[in-house]
């Protein structure tokens, strides 16, 4: 395999890819309160904001459909995206940066993603072009920077042409136009609608998209058609046929932003030139976009302001280790991904109910008041029967959609497992007495409704105590599995065991020991329900259909073992030490590819309707047998749980690796997030197995970094202590880590050293008794020292993930 | 303006263009009983088929949204489309048939629409490629012949590509790979859905999509980036940068269908393929597709089943006049339009209602038959309260869907209309009394089912008499004008006195006295209501908003004038003549454009908030100010009805003009059917004023039928007799035809002579008493001569429509 042509720059604040072909898909996204902007490195975009649903400014050639945000999108020559054309007016060399639509090999390549911001440099025949976007952080708007240099040691006659595609805006009106009093290409629609009360609503939307100029073109284009004509996107007759652009505008024809400096280079010149692109409503609102941004001072300002919001992000947990690019990405890149899902909430109005707490379960480490908001807004659309719906609404008007609008059984589990998190991050067990009001008006502490949540779970058993799965658990795709009302799912009986011994756990701590006691047993019967029907013989399965067969069970074909059962049978407890050996050999044998560790094995190749339908979504895919990073995040947590270290780094090394890494070509993507999926389907489909979702929506990423912070370091709350039980993987010699927690700091070094047995920590140079430094203090620093054995494996730590 | 490139050719029944960029635009298309093709000259195309809701089998490069059917949809490079690559394996010359997506400047070209099949000739270089298509009646599938032509006069070694894009085919599962056991690439998918119940609906659809050929090629490629690489569609890596194709698959990727053939062509040599692109449920399908239809055989049945299908839409005129570009619209294409509309019902499970049974009053004069049982279908949706429903369901499932579920106050009034030209067209009275049983098993027959829907059109006026507008009368766009209950409809009001008329009439004719004379009365008080509150000096007002604001009337600057009232009023028999008179002239002077009629003038550039919310969906959109042919046809109509036959003359030229007229090319439309408008705003907007919709799906078409047959050649039914009126304009010295008529075939000469006054007819050589032949004989042929009086303002008659 060829070596990735990216790497971390800046002590890991950016990531640099140096070539656009090598990776064609690669992407980083930016984004602030109110907006998205994903990054393809050869300057394909995609934009969303909201108002308050989410809504683009730059379009498909086409009408797209609404819908979710998909992974592994696919790029055209017409996708939206951000680009400019280089003409040398005298031999008539035509290339454009970053490097689509004309695609021109580069002389030199970067594309250079940063934490606030992107940008590209790009050189051919020694004109070399600066590219750079940046976010305001209220404000819907990207602030562009375009800076050209000549670097062929001779004068050029060039003319720039930024072209920012505006797409089909809309099939009811769509038109654009050079604005000279606005200072800018103006295009301006109406969104389709048809009902009445749809007009109310739409009123105020940001119907136009702009892109304004701080220098005066020479000459614009704002027609599609026109710009193209018969020489198409990498190579418009308007630029190659022409000396000036047309000035023309569109009338109910696809509208597009183009603009043309014309300009003489002197040896070593540079030129540079500011842009905003973006949506708004009025030229009132396209004035002040205009006032408050699109000048040297305004671009400064905004990324003052937009850093110090990334700031408001910062993780709790900094590091310092043998592998430079897990200290990277920990330090840097998953705490942003953390607080990007906790901040925007996915850029949705109806996230998840799963989806939600957990991603607020991420914002408990980084800004823990927004998650005890978000717990209780999410309390408070608890339904009577103690259920948890399937979407959190988060905007006036908002409605479930989508997948929202199918049930599903497991949303109640996540909330002691988020909390929990919560409480031991902040001691705010205050939380637990606040009371709830819900939509009847009818309040209830967040005590009592996470025992009401927990008694649903208990309700929703079988004769045999297992949870059903109705239209689906936390897996979308098995929706038919139990929608007749009998099958059952293993794993989320498990979920509900592991949910309920945690709730217990919590209910105790707050003296509350009869609902301890009771859930205590719920959670034991859960456990002991699945092991009589469910354990396999070498694994757990994964359910029972309504006609009453058992899947992901040895005798299936297809889909015969499914990673969710394993992971959680470890977390509740219902795997005893021999089962654990055993399901941890089958794992090995069965799911671990050199991907990382698919959900299930083998893929399925069609649908089963003699089980009832299993994954009837996907059959015959390649993500069927996917590698979903947040089912492997648990097997993680849950290999941490059972003291499985060198395992546990395996998985996470094959979940992230660095840029370096020999497979970071095959996924195709730079590591500024880790993605909800890698391609599976391993053996059958070796081609595309381990590409990257290019998805950075996924409860992944919140998982993961509790995995780092309170397990691989092993740096958890506990009541009003710090436990220190750092979970080192066996090749790490030593490791240091900065570590912020209720107000105090730590500094904490681990190392190796001879002659130790167990586990030996000093605090301010006193040793500690126990892995407990109580009574943590605001304010103060704390100095912990943990000495480890040596390890005993440490030439395995070092090897990848491989099948067995 | 230059001259159009485009001719009539084969006696009218093919058009011939014969440049790929003079009208980029320009399309035709074919279909038959289960799908539409819509080709477009440079190759792009747009296949629709039922299962039953409309669906696609080649896709636009991003998840579409499904809408109806969009005018002026825009072409981009990766639009869906039937391509052939051609290199030269010598020179590396690369061309693509027909146009896109290399397009290549060809040494010829021609694109020429037949009635039942398209063809293409394009030659580059020596190289001829010929490309034609035809579809079967009862399947869907695209039958394909490619011919390669040495025109070189020197033996050439070149490569076939035939290059049917498959486009993004769904988020949930999209593949595609060469099946060497079914003869060609077969990419499959799987319908995204998200509730239990889609499943089972969603099982039965034609998720894949095949390009099956019957010579195998010698290599393949079924993945779209792997074929376009870094070159792009214009220059894809698979063909410029490798001698073969790669034999690539998708795999959860953007699937593509290419085929590549590899021929050494001695001069003048020429090889023949045939393929078949399209859908299929299973791989069965996809078999029994191949071996019914893949060989010349094959093709030749079906072209054979198709022509006798399009046999059963033949019309029942046909005309030679001195006019041949009309004689060949109004015998092949107009024809075939109707014959579209009313066989397919514009391939949906819900049309309008008031698109359903104009439709089928055009299928009228085709095949009565047809219509019969659409007015009886349509009927018995019919509400108790007498209302008719937005959208007659076609389909066991369908559903009201986009404008249907939007409630228009109409519908009603197209009965009587519809009615009228079935009776006077069969004779068939009988259809009265015919009970139709509603949803909720209620009988009533025809005649009863319309008095309530003309009792239920009386019911909704307001004090003044006139009809309430709600959320739109058959104007969609007009929806918030009176959507608080209080406003009003000049037109609607207009419609139902026209209506009111009509129904009145029938029942006369049928013995129904009282019933006539009611409606008659009713018919005189919508008429009174709108002269007393709606005349505005100079024509009439369009209506009245909830606020009581009257618009349309000249106290406004926009959207002063509306076209429709104007002919309506001369229907209703509202306008005396003095009204006519004065009306005329203000459609002459504000609403007449070099383009055709507009709708309404001036356009709307803004919302008009202070009157109700007017043509809120398309303010200043182009669109605003259109030439809608349907609300043309209707003043056609009414320009014949009070005998203005030289200004009906010059509106059908505008509407249809030759392809030989100077105009062609600004509307950029082939002559193959009357499109739904043409830009209007010629004021304002110069440049693209007259451009063609391209949209085929008009209620135009049956309309524009029956004024050729009733009105200009004045050839309707009554009663038993045949009524004979013909309306020629006054530049017609004579014009011949032919007519079926209830089996019986009249062949009709109409001469202009010296010293007749008056209208002096002759059948089978003796002279008709009146205009009527009354007791028309099935089997018969009759001989019909009618002479006119010398024209009087000839010269006036061969001017284009011009503003006053």
């Amino acid at each position: 395999m060829s070596v990735s042509p990216c790497r971390f720059d800046e002590d890991g604040r950016r990531v640099v890819l140096a070539s656009p072909t090598a990776m064609p898909q690669a992407c980083t996204f930016l984004w602030n309160r109110r907006m998205l902007l994903q990054l393809n490195c050869r300057g394909y975009a995609t934009a969303q904001f909201m108002q308050p649903e989410p809504a683009k400014y730059a379009h498909a050639p086409v009408l797209e459909a609404k819908t979710f945000m998909q992974p592994e999108q696919p790029y055209y020559a017409h996708h939206p995206g951000r680009f400019c054309y280089v003409k040398d007016e005298d031999s008539g060399l035509l290339f454009s940066a970053p490097h689509a639509p004309v695609n021109r090999p580069p002389d030199a390549f970067v594309f250079s993603a940063g934490l606030g911001d992107v940008a590209w440099t790009v050189r051919c025949d020694g004109i070399e072009v600066e590219l750079g976007v940046a976010l305001p952080p209220d404000e819907v708007a990207e602030l562009w920077t375009l800076r050209v240099r000549n670097r062929s040691g001779r004068p050029r006659r060039i003319s720039l042409y930024p072209y920012f595609p505006v797409g089909y805006m809309s099939w009811m009106n769509q038109s654009g136009g050079y604005r000279a009093d606005l200072g800018g290409i103006v295009c301006a629609s109406v969104t389709p609608y048809q009902k009445v009360q749809d007009y109310f609503r739409n009123r105020e939307f940001k119907d136009r998209t702009m892109l304004l100029h701080e220098r005066a073109p020479d000459a614009w284009e704002a027609n599609q058609a026109a710009f193209e004509g018969e020489g198409g996107l990498h190579a418009p007759d308007a630029i190659v046929r022409r000396e000036r652009l047309a000035g023309g505008d569109a009338l109910y024809e696809t509208p597009a932003a183009v603009l043309q400096y014309r300009l003489a280079l002197p040896a070593d010149g540079v030129e540079e030139y500011r842009f905003l692109f973006g949506p708004a409503r009025d030229d009132a609102e396209v004035a002040a976009l205009r006032a408050r941004h699109l000048s040297a001072d305004g671009f400064a300002d905004a990324g003052a302001v937009y850093a110090s919001y990334l700031e408001q992000g910062h993780g709790c947990l900094h590091i310092e280790t043998p592998d430079p690019w897990l200290d990277a990405f920990a330090n840097h890149w998953l705490p942003r991904q953390v607080y990007y899902h906790g901040d925007s909430n996915r850029l949705t109005t109806d996230p998840q109910t799963r989806n939600y707490l957990q991603d607020h379960m991420g914002m408990a480490y980084l800004r823990p008041a927004t998650a005890r908001a978000a717990f209780l807004h999410a309390l408070s659309q608890q339904e009577p029967s103690g259920a948890m719906p399937d979407g959190i609404l988060l905007a006036e008007g908002a409605e479930l959609k989508y997948i929202n609008q199918v049930p599903h059984t497991d949303h109640c589990v996540w909330l002691p497992l988020c909390l929990q998190a919560y409480l031991d991050e902040t001691g705010d067990d205050a939380l637990l007495a606040e009371t709830v009001l819900d939509r009847e008006g009818c309040g209830a502490s967040v005590a009592e409704r996470i025992d009401r949540a927990m008694h649903w779970l208990l309700a929703q058993r079988d004769a045999r105590g297992l949870s059903f799965i109705a239209q689906g658990d936390w897996c979308d795709p098995m929706n038919m599995v139990g929608w007749r009302g009998r099958g059952v799912s293993g794993w989320l009986s498990l979920a509900s065991a592991h949910a309920l011994r945690l709730w217990a756990g919590i209910c105790a701590r707050s003296g509350r020991a009869a609902q301890a006691a009771a859930f205590d047993e719920g959670a034991a019967a859960f456990n002991a329900a699945v092991n009589a029907h469910l354990w396999d013989g070498d694994w757990y399965g994964r359910g029972i259909t309504d006609d009453g067969v058992a899947f992901g069970v040895r005798a299936d074909a297809e889909g015969r073992i499914y990673l969710n059962p394993q992971s959680w049978a470890m977390l509740s407890g219902a795997a005893d030490a021999g089962r654990c050996a055993r399901l941890l050999d089958a794992v090995d044998a069965h799911l671990v590819s050199p991907w990382g560790v698919a959900m299930l094995d083998p893929p399925y190749t069609g649908m089963r309707e003699d089980v009832g339908r299993l994954t009837q979504k996907f059959p015959g895919s390649a993500e069927n047998g996917a590698v979903y990073n947040h089912a492997a995040a648990f097997y993680l947590h849950s290999l941490y749980h059972v003291g499985e270290n060198d395992r546990a780094w395996r998985v996470l090394r094959a979940m992230l690796a660095g840029p370096e890494a020999e497979d970071c070509l095959q996924r195709g993507q730079l590591p500024t997030f880790v993605p909800n999926y890698y391609r599976g389907a391993w053996r059958l489909h070796p081609r595309t197995a381990g590409r990257s979702s290019q998805l950075f929506n996924t409860g992944t990423a919140a998982w993961l970094y509790r995995c780092l912070v309170e397990q691989l370091f092993g740096l958890r709350g506990d009541g009003d202590a710090l436990r220190i039980v750092p979970q080192l993987p066996s090749h790490w010699p030593r490791a240091r880590a900065w570590r912020r927690f209720r107000g105090a700091e730590f500094e904490l070094e681990i190392e190796r050293v001879e002659g130790v047995r167990g586990r030996r920590i000093t605090v301010d140079g006193e040793p500690l008794q126990g892995d407990a430094l109580a009574a943590v203090e605001a304010g103060r620093r704390y100095h912990v020292r943990v000495e480890l054995p040596p390890a005993v494996a440490s030439a395995e730590g070092t090897a990848g993930v491989s099948p067995a």
